[in-house]
């Protein structure tokens, strides 16, 4: 059994406490959390401590802590030759303490407390120091999920911008779709078979393959009635810009 | 039987002869397209006819055709008291010639000739001049799916426009993540499950509830981290746009 510690009690802390509890190859040693009440409902209180003096000694220690903090809290490790890795996608390995054998075991996915998540099918994303460490980091990536990736900080970097447009810039999408709803007195139901939908097109089709709408034929006629209808400034330069660039996409083909 | 006849060979018109074909409430009597090689494969010949002339008095005839052709094509039908609908989010119901009986059959969603649609899961959007043909267009309509909406042709524009933002500007985000994988050697498929669930969680949270990431924290150092990263100026146009509105709407509240 893989002994493994996790540090923090965020949305991304209590995922992978759930689902290290479902797997028979890990064993979660502790959990350090600054307030116990954040994460006693999903693992029994012995296991829970507040203070760093309290940390055993394991086969590693997960940071799933925010990114500001990860250099600090790793600094307040006092266990000697500990493998600790982080969950970030943006931190460099680095940002860990240089006493410590360093790696990065970042799951690729949005959390949300509220939410449960299939871990099988979140990739994880590996990068450590030796190829021992890289090893262990697999075996523990395994047991949570299928789709394992070994790449380097800048490709994690990149990910996690590519991260943001896919994920955090299109949830805002919707948020702007809900508000012109709400405006109209239509339900925001009406507009969830098209958001699941265009979101599984990309299983089976290149998004540039899958581009419909009034940008990717030119329609200016369309898109000029679009931006005459739209009463919020933000919303039109939104609409604008994003018009502009699948039109100029376009002519790149 | 309701007879319905469908004018059009582009994405809506073959999958609404599909979805047609499997009902048993509806007869499709003809498929009117100028090119008749670009339906034979989901038709028999016999019904499909290439002249306005052909036409035979249906119950109702369906445009399934670009938003610029509507005007032209209904004044081309030359049939007595004929209920013509057109599948338009943007057009009003008044773009159909006015020697005819006028409605609207609005599938909400978005069609792409290589990927097959469960028409069950698609809202209809109807409108009609009188309660006899919406009645009609409402038995239509759920011969093909669960969920129908009756809208006025306002709410049916705020629909079009929310649905751009949802879908064809969602899609082209996706765009942008597989451009930065590219350009990183990293495959596209590692986002996908990050994609998936991002529009699953709109299932059971509301957009404000299920936002997540560097903008919505307001975490002014990954941001400025993401912007050196990104070479690409309209990429970065758009970082900064959408971040800004996140950040902004975090204020609201």
């Amino acid at each position: 059994m893989i002994k493994v510690s996790v540090i923090g009690s965020g949305n991304v802390a209590q995922h992978l406490v759930k689902a290290f509890s479902k797997t028979t190859e890990i064993e979660l040693v502790q959990v350090l959390s600054r307030k116990k009440e954040a994460i006693a409902h999903l693992i029994s209180e012995d296991k829970i401590c507040t203070s760093f003096s309290e940390l055993k000694l394991v086969d590693i220690v997960i940071l799933a802590i925010s990114d500001n903090a990860i250099s600090e809290v790793s600094k307040n490790i006092f266990l000697e030759n500990q493998l600790v890795v982080h969950t970030s996608g943006s931190m460099s390995m680095d940002a860990i303490d240089d006493k410590h054998r360093k790696g990065v075991f970042y799951p690729l996915q949005t959390f949300s407390k509220l939410k449960e998540v299939d871990f099988r099918e979140v990739p994880i994303c590996l990068e450590a120091q030796n190829d021992n460490d890289l090893k262990m980091l697999n075996s523990i990536a395994q047991s949570l999920s299928d789709t394992i990736f070994t790449i380097t900080s800048n490709q994690r970097k990149a990910l996690h911008v590519a991260a943001v447009f896919v994920a955090n810039f299109v949830n805002h999408l919707y948020q702007i779709g809900y508000e012109i709803c709400s405006q109209n007195e239509l339900p925001f139901d009406i507009l969830k078979p098209l958001i699941v939908e265009t979101a599984n097109k990309i299983k089976s089709l290149s998004p540039i393959d899958a581009q419909t709408g009034p940008a990717k034929r030119n329609d200016t006629q369309t898109i000029n009635a679009h931006l005459s209808f739209l009463t919020d400034d933000n919303q039109k330069e939104i609409y604008k810009l994003i018009t502009k660039s699948i039109i100029d996409n376009g002519k790149k083909l």
